[in-house]
Formats: structure tokens, C-alpha cells, sequence
């Protein structure tokens, strides 16, 4: 039997994972890949943490060139994160024609086009599936399983720790705060949430899905990004329930004519949707394309085992491909018609919006009128929570037809500066 | 671009569909593999029928033999279905050296083991993406993406026919009969619904299942199989309903050890679940694995373009197999630890029964001792719909803790022989 040496550049968190799989189930990979993956080399710089493995002390090496341009090993695992020595050291592995597998949304989404180029011209592989969802093949179903469709739109649910808070938040009515802090105990959130609660690692996993899909590489920095810390309070949570929805932080990829929207937004979903009905956790992506039609992939989006499956499966696809010397399998496919990026005010979308509002007659006709002069249109009205009036102004919860987001917010401009309103009207999209 | 030569036999449905997706998509699959994919032929012996799609004369022929041995084609699509002629075309065409693309779940369920034997001789791809879950690659998914996993059990929604009469029955409380003829209607069940209804479709499914993820190949006509007509009646779908579940026809493969339950039978599953939430036409599978943990693929478990996907997405793989000479991927694993089927009645699950019994004092304490003696321990009872009570009896609904299912139906056996005992006691799964 043909053996593959892989060399694994982290041994952090998935690191350890990887290792642990790669130990558990050789056996089973040798079964059902005719192929015999030997791992040569971890290397970290720190090797002495125990990482809840076993590994052979000749196996470890806090010299990063052992594995990196090392014959022995023909398959990268770089599970260091972030763009600094991980661009080095993929950069370099790529230049010695070894294969890459790596879980590195960052520098996928920032330097991908750079390093696809690379791979191409070396004629190896650079694998990314758990750069997006965890233990969910999204990737690998993007770019294989549904090769042949024209996907029109993905909806994702990509970070868990954002989806766990909001589950709190809803089932136990917890604060952000609370729910954050909840979170942070349960070790479901880092110490600085920045990157999770903000947006920003499901921005760069939309953008990883967006060039899978569309052969469209945005420019992360010029994405239009709204996250869940200040913007969705538990009074939302509630409202949205009242009217049959669930609030997730969505990525959101969408294609029409030569226009690709990539944004990420607390959005309302129904409850009883599929997307709605994931908890905690999970991750999910619903993907609508023009011969599945609706489909939906679930599991769990980040973890230690989790992420490790996906790697392993990458490490099985690229050393089949070593084997069988048929390199290049997963490209980024390089769109033939141009697309540009739609600009985040042009979107179509409903909207919830909460305006606060003097509890007298006559106000919400003012509002309304606001939004009809806008052209945005009300599709229904909610005002039951009197308990939440302060001030003198209650909340109204309105839900829009489809509206451009610039009318909308130009909408919300002018509601704002009433005097009948309070403070700042929320806007939220409903998909 | 180098070009593949797709031929085609079965102009029904999903041959129409699969015209009509290699039309509409081939630039964009050009896009994604650098190969130029072409359909040459499709053979069916009625080609006058319109079939919603255009197709060039030169291309339909009612000659199989003009796709099966012709050199210009690379990869035969075999969309005639069943064990006759699909079998042996699919052999020659094998024994040709062509590849061969397949949705036929009967043909691989009954003869998988001869076609896949003779496939890797000839070195070429046999690939079947469609025989299980329509547009869902849950196929492609255990094969690949899981395959650095131990899979623990697979949960499958797999026939769209039966999911539709379920959700009907439930959402409007019809009868089977009612639900039955309203998919008809529909389009969704055959004049003759016998294969979807009584369980065998999902039988073949779950068979192919179990052969990719234990290389454990099961003998179809061994295997337990339940449907839902004569089994799920209205009253057990609104028990259910109040206790916090959905009544599901499944397609169970679990190992454990050296056994495999391989079954299909009616199942209760908690209605905020995710399988729970998959009504309608929708298939879904829940995969439970030792690396990526819980994960579940959804969507349209049929139909002319859900099909066609798939079908497509394994022409896109055949095709760049066989321009990269990489071919037998996809092998069935044939399992180095012998597993034998475990013997249907020593299944462990938590049961559902109905027992009609006499609304007298004691009769509980029955049944609830031969239950006892037999080892099954009862979790809770419901007994609020006195509306069902007829002649004296009512019924009683019985949740059990994990049983075995032998001790259940001995159990079973006994308590319908009470005089205090109506109608034959109905018993479900729960999972």
C-alpha cells in the first residue's frame, strides 16, 4: 500500500484533533483510500503542553522546517492561523511542491487569490475545507457535489459562538452581556469576542464562499458587516418570537446578474424554517441552487474533532490525488462573466425595524408616512409590549415588504430626527 | 479544453432533467473543471415524447447500443432503472471501458457487490450519487467528506413520497387514504405507491448506505422493513404530537461492534429536532460520527432537477477522473473487521406503544406487569383522548425506556392477549 506523509504546522486546539483522528481511524482511511497516511511530523513551538494525545517525541518538532520542504512529507497541514508565518511557511510549502491543507479562513480570505496562484503553478494542491464550517462539507459540496448548478443564493449560519449566545439569549430571555459571559464559561467564546460577536469571522467565511461560488474574490475590507454585540437586544429576541421568527447572525451570498451581495447581518428567520431550528452551537448553510433547488447542511462549526474530520477528509482527497498524480482538482473557478460586488445599499430585503415612538395619536401615521415617501412599504405592525414603554414611548415593531436598504435607512434617517421618537430605530433584515 | 462524451440511457424524468442541467450549466462546469463536458447521445426507445427540453435529432437514438461501446463516449448515464436491461447495459458498458453514472438504488442494492467487482477490473468509475437522497450529496458526503471518520449511525428521511403523506396527516389531521391521494394529486406518489409506501424504497437506500459507510453489503430480503400504510394511523400522529414528536419513516443503519442494524420502520422523533423539522417532500439524513459529531444533509429527496444535480455532480468527477487517469475513487470499502447483520429483534430503542385497553380500575397495572416481567421498563403513559374510547376500551400511550425489541413484541404478544385488551397494541420506534 502507497503511503502519504503528512506534516502538521500547529499543535494547538485542532492541531491536537487532527492527530487524535489520524491515530483513531488510519485504519479505516487505509480501507477506504487504498492509502496508507502516516503522520511525520507536528511541529510547534510549544511542545511540551500536554494536548491530550500521545505522540512520539521523534514525532514533534519546534522546527517548522522539518515539515515545511521536508521530502518525507507530502501533504501541509497548516493549522497555525492568522497571515503572518502561516502565509510564510504555505508560501514556501507550495514553492517545494508540497500539498496544503489548512483550515486558515484569514489568510484564505485575504490572500487566497495569491496563494491559488501559487499552488496552480506548482501543480499541488491547496485544500481549505474546514476554513468554512467546522465539521460541515460545505466547501467540498459547493465546489463538488453541486458542480453542475448555478447557485443562486447561500444563507450560513458560520459562527457558533454568536449562535449560542443568541440561543440564550432567546430560551432564557439573558441579557448580551449575560449570555456572553455564559458563553465565555462554557469556553464557547474567547476572552476577547471581538472577531466572533462582531461579524468578522462569518464576513471571512462569506467571502471563502462567495469565490467558491461565483469565482468572486471581494475585498473583505470594503464588506458590509453588522454583528450582534449592540445591535440585537433581548427586546428583539422577544419581538421577533412574538411574530413567529428567530434572530441568527447570517452570512449572506447572493447572486443576481452580474451583482454578488456578501454581507453579514442579525437577521430574522421563521422559527419553524430550517435555519431556524439551529440551536446552540451548530452551524448551517442553505444553499439555493437552480437544480437542487433548497438544501441545507448542518453540524457542528468549529470544535477540536469537528474541524478535525474536515481536515482529515481534505488530507484523503489531496493524497488520493498524489497518488493517482492528479493534482488541482479544487480550483477556484475563474468567472467568465464579470461580477462586481453590489453595494450594500442597493440590496432587496423585508426589514424589521423597532421604532420608539410617543404613545399619542397619530405618531405612527407620521412614521408611516416617513417610510411611504421612501417607497418602503409596511407589511404589518406590532405594538404588544407596553411593558417596555419608557419615557412615554413605546416600541412598534414594524416589518417591511421588500425594500432597497438605502431607502430604508434613509427612511430611519428622517424618523429618527422626529420628535416624536425616542432613540434609535432598529433595523434588523429578515430573510 | 479537453472533452468528455456523456451518453445517456432513459429519457424519462431525470434523463430529461439531466439534458436540460448539462445544457443550461456546461459553460459553468467548463468554469469550474477546464472540461469541456458533451452530451452525445440519448437512447430511450420512446423518442417522440416531449420531454420539456430540446434536444437535436442527431442526438436521440432509440439504439442503446449507439451510447453503450461507442468510443466517443467516455461515461454512460444509466436513468432506466430496475434489474433488467439497466443490468446488463451497465455491464457492458463497463466491460467497454466506459464509466458509468447511475440513480438505479435497486440495481446497486441487489447487485452492487458484481458491478463494483467488475468496475475496479476494468479500472473504471461506477458512481451513484442519485440512488440515495435525490439532491442531497449525502452519498458523496459519507464517501468523502466523512472519510476520515467512525460512523456511528445514519438517520434518513429518504423517501419524499411517504415525508408528504406524514406531514399532510399531521397538519390536517387526514387519514392515510386522504394524504395518500392528495400526493397523488400532487405528483408525488406513484398510481401504485407500494415501493414508497410500504417501506422498500427506503429500504434500498438505507442498504446502499450501509455498504459505504460499514463495506458492509446487507441482503435486501433479510432486512426489516415497516412502511407506513396500515401502520402510522391518524390518532398515533396526534399522540405523538402531544408528547413533543413527529411520527418519520426511517431508514436506521447503526453499528456497534461487529453488528449492524440495517432497518426501516416508522419512527417518532422529537418535533424541535432537526430531523423533526424536515416535512413534506424534503429527505434528510442525520449522521452520527466519532470525529465530526452530529451533522444532517437536507433537501428535495426527488424530482426531475434535485436528480439531475447529482447525477451531474458525479459526470463532473467521472469526467475529471478519467482526463487526470485517476479513476476508482469511489470504492466501496470492504470492511477488515467482519460484521454480519444484528438480528432485527435484538435492536435496543426506546419503543412507542398503543394499548387499547378497559377503562377499568387495574388494567394499567396489567399491562404494565407483563411489560415488567419482560424486562421493559415503562418511561411515562398518556391517556387524554377518552374522544378514541370504542366499545369499552381506550386508548393508553406508552413511552418506553431503551429495549430490546424481542422483549417488546413478547411482551406485545402477551398483553393482546388480555381480555382486557381491545385492538392490537401498535408499536413505533423512537429515536
Amino acid at each position: 500500500m502507497r503511503q502519504i506523509g503528512v506534516g502538521i504546522l500547529g499543535f494547538g486546539t485542532v492541531g491536537a484533533g487532527v492527530v487524535d483522528g489520524l491515530q483513531r481511524n488510519r485504519g479505516k482511511l487505509a480501507e477506504r483510500l487504498d492509502i496508507d497516511i502516516v503522520l511525520r511530523r507536528v511541529a510547534d513551538l510549544d511542545i511540551s503542553t500536554d494536548r491530550g494525545v500521545a505522540v512520539e517525541m521523534s514525532v514533534l518538532t519546534t522546527d517548522a522546517r522539518l515539515v515545511v520542504g521536508n521530502p518525507q512529507i507530502d501533504i501541509v497541514v497548516e493549522l497555525i492561523g492568522g497571515c503572518g508565518i502561516a502565509r510564510q511557511l504555505v508560501r514556501e510549502a507550495l514553492e517545494a511542491g508540497q500539498s496544503v491543507v489548512t483550515a486558515n479562513k484569514k489568510l484564505l480570505a485575504e490572500h487566497g487569490s495569491e496563494l491559488f496562484e501559487l499552488a496552480e503553478k506548482k501543480g499541488v494542491d491547496l485544500y481549505f475545507g474546514a476554513s468554512v464550517g467546522g465539521g460541515i462539507p460545505i466547501i467540498r459540496t459547493i465546489r463538488e457535489a453541486l458542480s453542475g448548478n448555478e447557485i443562486e443564493s447561500i444563507l450560513g449560519i458560520l459562527n457558533g459562538t454568536c449562535n449560542y449566545i443568541l440561543t440564550r439569549m432567546e430560551a432564557e430571555g439573558l441579557s448580551f452581556d449575560d449570555a456572553l459571559a455564559a458563553a465565555q464559561m462554557e469556553g464557547y467564546a474567547e476572552a476577547d469576542p471581538t472577531l466572533d460577536v462582531d461579524g468578522y469571522d462569518t464576513l471571512h467565511k462569506s467571502a471563502i464562499l462567495a469565490a467558491l461560488a461565483y469565482g468572486f474574490t471581494p475585498d473583505v475590507h470594503t464588506l458590509s458587516v453588522t454583528g450582534i454585540r449592540g445591535v440585537v437586544d433581548a427586546k428583539d429576541i422577544r419581538y421577533a418570537k412574538a411574530l413567529g421568527f428567530r434572530i441568527k447572525l447570517l452570512g449572506i451570498i447572493r447572486r443576481q446578474g452580474g451583482e454578488v451581495e456578501v454581507r453579514v447581518e442579525p437577521t430574522l428567520v421563521a422559527e419553524d424554517s430550517m435555519l431556524g431550528s439551529v440551536n446552540g452551537v451548530f452551524n448551517a448553510a442553505l444553499v439555493e441552487c437552480d437544480l437542487a433547488g433548497t438544501t441545507l447542511y448542518y453540524g457542528r462549526g468549529a470544535g477540536r474533532l469537528p474541524t478535525a474530520s474536515t481536515v482529515i477528509g481534505d488530507i484523503a482527497d489531496v493524497a488520493f490525488n498524489r497518488v493517482h498524480n492528479a493534482p488541482l482538482k479544487v480550483i477556484i473557478p475563474k468567472s467568465r462573466v464579470p461580477v462586481r460586488l453590489k453595494p450594500s445599499g442597493e440590496v432587496q430585503s423585508r426589514h424589521y425595524l423597532r421604532v420608539s415612538i410617543k404613545d399619542e395619536v397619530g405618531t405612527m401615521a407620521k412614521v408611516a408616512s416617513v417610510l411611504a415617501a421612501k417607497g418602503v412599504s409596511i407589511a404589518s405592525v406590532l405594538q404588544q409590549d407596553i411593558a417596555d414603554a419608557s419615557g412615554g414611548f413605546v416600541p412598534i415593531v414594524i416589518l417591511t415588504h421588500k425594500a432597497r436598504k438605502a431607502d430604508v435607512e434613509a427612511a430611519l434617517a428622517e424618523i429618527d430626527q422626529l420628535d416624536i421618537v425616542g432613540q434609535r430605530t432598529v433595523r434588523l433584515g429578515i430573510e
